[in-house]
C-alpha cells in the first residue's frame, strides 16, 4: 500500500440463492473488465419477490481498484 | 408496471440458520394474508446471543406490494 | 390538535406525469379507507425507465393519519 | 424468543406533560387492537408550540408486536 | 429480470424549469452513451439562485442499467 | 468565487400548486431581506393534507448567501 | 395555515433537571425575540457531566416560526 | 481543557421510569470505574414492553471520558 | 431482564466463507473474555478481494452484554 | 458552564490553502458580530476546481454561541 | 453555468502527509483522463497505520464534472 | 490479513495545530497501550472557541485493531 488512487464503482448484483452469490456474480462481471479489484462495501440488500417467495437477491456493492492508467 | 400504488409494511423475521433464511420466514409469514409481493429491502440485521453463540438472526425488512383493496 | 394519536403508513404512489401526480395518486388510493388524513412526507423519489426515458415517477410517502377506532 | 415473525408499526403520541407519557399515550392506544407488543424504538420527537410555550409533545414510535394471525 | 448485473452512475441534471425536466437532461444525456437503462433514484436536489430567484435546478440522480460487455 | 464566507439559512415554503412554487415562495421571501443568495438545497419536502387531497407543499431548504455586512 | 413562509433556527438549551426543562429554557429564551413559534423538533440530547452525575441536560431544538416581516 | 485524548464508550441504561433515569443509571455504573467522566450523548431511546405497557426505557448513551492511564 | 446496564462493544470479524461465519468468528473471539452477550447487530459489511475473488467477508458488529462488574 | 442557551449558526468558510484555514476564515468573518462563540462542528467540506486544481476549500461549519441578547 | 449535465466519480486519495495532499492526488490522478472537473466533496476520511503512527491518509472524494461527450 | 478479528475503540484527540495533528495525539495516546492498530476513520470534527479563535480542534476517530489476547 503506497500513494495509490483508487476509484470506487457501484454496482447490483442479483442471485436467486443468496447475499454472497450476488455480491460474487457482481464481482465477477466487474472483474472482466476491472484489473485490481481491492475490496468491496455492500450498501444496499434488496430482492424481488414472485408468488410470496424470494426470486432474486438484487445486492449493491460498492468496490474499490487501484487506477492504473485512466479515470472516467 | 402500470400506475399502480403500492404499500410499505415493516417485518421482522427470525431464524437459528442465517440472514437468508430469516428473511424468507418474515415473506412465508406476510404472504399468508398479503397477495402480490413486489419486493422487500434489509433495513437492519440484529441477532439474539445464548450462550456465547448467535441463538437467532433477526432481520427487519420492508415489504412492498401492490395494493388491491385497502390500505389501513 | 390535542393529545390525539396518529398512525403513520408509507406508501408508493407512481404517475406517467411527474412527482406532484405520483404523491396524489398515492393518498388518493389511501382516502379510500382512511379517515382523517393529516400529513405526509415524501421519503423517496425513484423514477423507472423504458427507452430511455421516465416511464413512470415512483414517490414514496409516509402518510400520517388520527387513529379513530384501531391500530394494526 | 423463539422463531416468531414480528411486525413493525410506526405511531406518534402526544402529550401535554412530556416525552414518556406521549409515549405511553401512544402505547396504550395501540394496545386496544394490537395483542403481544413487544418494544418499541423513540424515532422522532417534536412538539406543537402555543403562545411561545410547548403546546403538546409529538412523539413518534415505532412498536414491534409478534405476529399472531394476520400481517397487513 | 434474471440473474443480471446491473451498474449504477451518478449525474446531475440541470433545468431552468423544475425538477422532472432537470432529471430527463440527465437522462437524455446519459441515454447517448448507455443502453438498458433500468431506473433511476433522485438522491440530491439543489438549486442556484441569480437575481433573488431560481436560475437553475440541480438533480442529483442515481441511474441503473443493464452492464451488457464491459464495467469501468 | 473568492475568499468569500457564506452563511446558510433554513425556510420552509409551502405552496397549494407543488414543489417548485413552494421553494420560489421561500426565496421571494427570503429576497426581501438577504441580498446576494446563491444557491439552495432542498432538505424535507412535507404536505398538509386536507380532504383526503393535498392542501400544501411544505418544502424545507437551506439558502446560502454571501456574507456582507453582518453574521448574527 | 396557508401559504405562509416559516423560517427554522436552531438552539441548545440545558437544564439541570431533564430532557423537557432544557426545551422549554430554550423555547423561554426564543420566545424573547421571536413571535409565533409553531413547532420544534428535537435533534440532539446530550449532557454534561461534574462528579460522575448529569449536571446539565443539553438539548439541540430545531424551533418553526411564522416569517411577519424579515428573513435574516 | 487542554491537549488531552478522550475515550468514548457505549452504554444502554435501563429504567422504569423514564429516560433521564435511565441514563443515571448507565452513569451510576460507568462512574464505578471510570474516572474523569465528562459529557454523554443519547444515540438511541428504546423500550421492552409487557403487558402493553413500558416495562423498561432502555437509552443508549455514548459517555467520553479523560484518558489518564490507559486505551484499551 | 431488569435495570441492568449494558455495555456495547465493537468488533471486525472476518471469514473465508460468508457473512454469518464472519459474525460467529467475532462472537467466538469476544466470548472468550466477556460473558453474558445478550445482542449484536451488523453495521457494515464489506470485503478484501484478491485475484478478482472475495478473499475475506469482513463485518463490523455491535455486541450488547450485561455489565457486571466493570466498565472501562 | 450554567442554564444558558446557546444558538447555532451555520457558516461556508473558503480558502485557497486548506481546510484548517477555510474554518478560520468563518469564525473571523462571524466574530464581527457575534460575541461568546463557544464551539464548532465541521458538517460538510467540498471544494472548488480550476484547471484540474483545487481552486477553493468551501468548509460548512456550525458554530454554537452563548445568547445574550436576543435570537433572531 | 447553463443546462449542463455533470458526471459524478468518486475516488480515494492517499498520502503520507495529510488530508488535503490525499484529496490533490486524487484530483491530480482524475486530471490525467477527465476534463472540466468542477467541484468535490469529501465523503470519507481515513487512515491506515504502521507502527503507531498515521501511514497513510485515504481520503474519498466525489468529483463533479461537465459531461463532454459520453457518460458511462 | 487472515481470518483475524479487530476491535474497533472511538477515541477524541485534540490539538491546538489543526486536524491531522488532533488525529495523531489520538493514535499516540492509543498506542501506549494497544498494539497492532491497523487503521482510523474520522467519524466527527469539532473545535473549542476561545476568544473568537480555534483554541482546540477536537476530532473523533475510531481506530481498529487486531485482537491479540482479549476483547473487553
Amino acid at each position: 500500500m503506497s500513494e495509490h488512487v483508487y476509484k470506487v464503482v457501484e454496482l447490483v448484483g442479483s442471485s436467486r440463492s443468496g447475499i454472497e452469490d450476488a455480491v460474487n456474480n457482481a464481482l465477477n462481471r466487474a472483474g472482466e473488465t476491472i484489473r485490481n479489484m481491492r475490496w468491496f462495501e455492500v450498501v444496499e440488500t434488496r430482492g424481488y419477490i414472485e408468488n410470496g417467495q424470494t426470486a432474486y437477491w438484487q445486492v449493491t456493492v460498492k468496490i474499490g481498484f487501484t487506477v492504473e492508467d485512466r479515470v472516467e
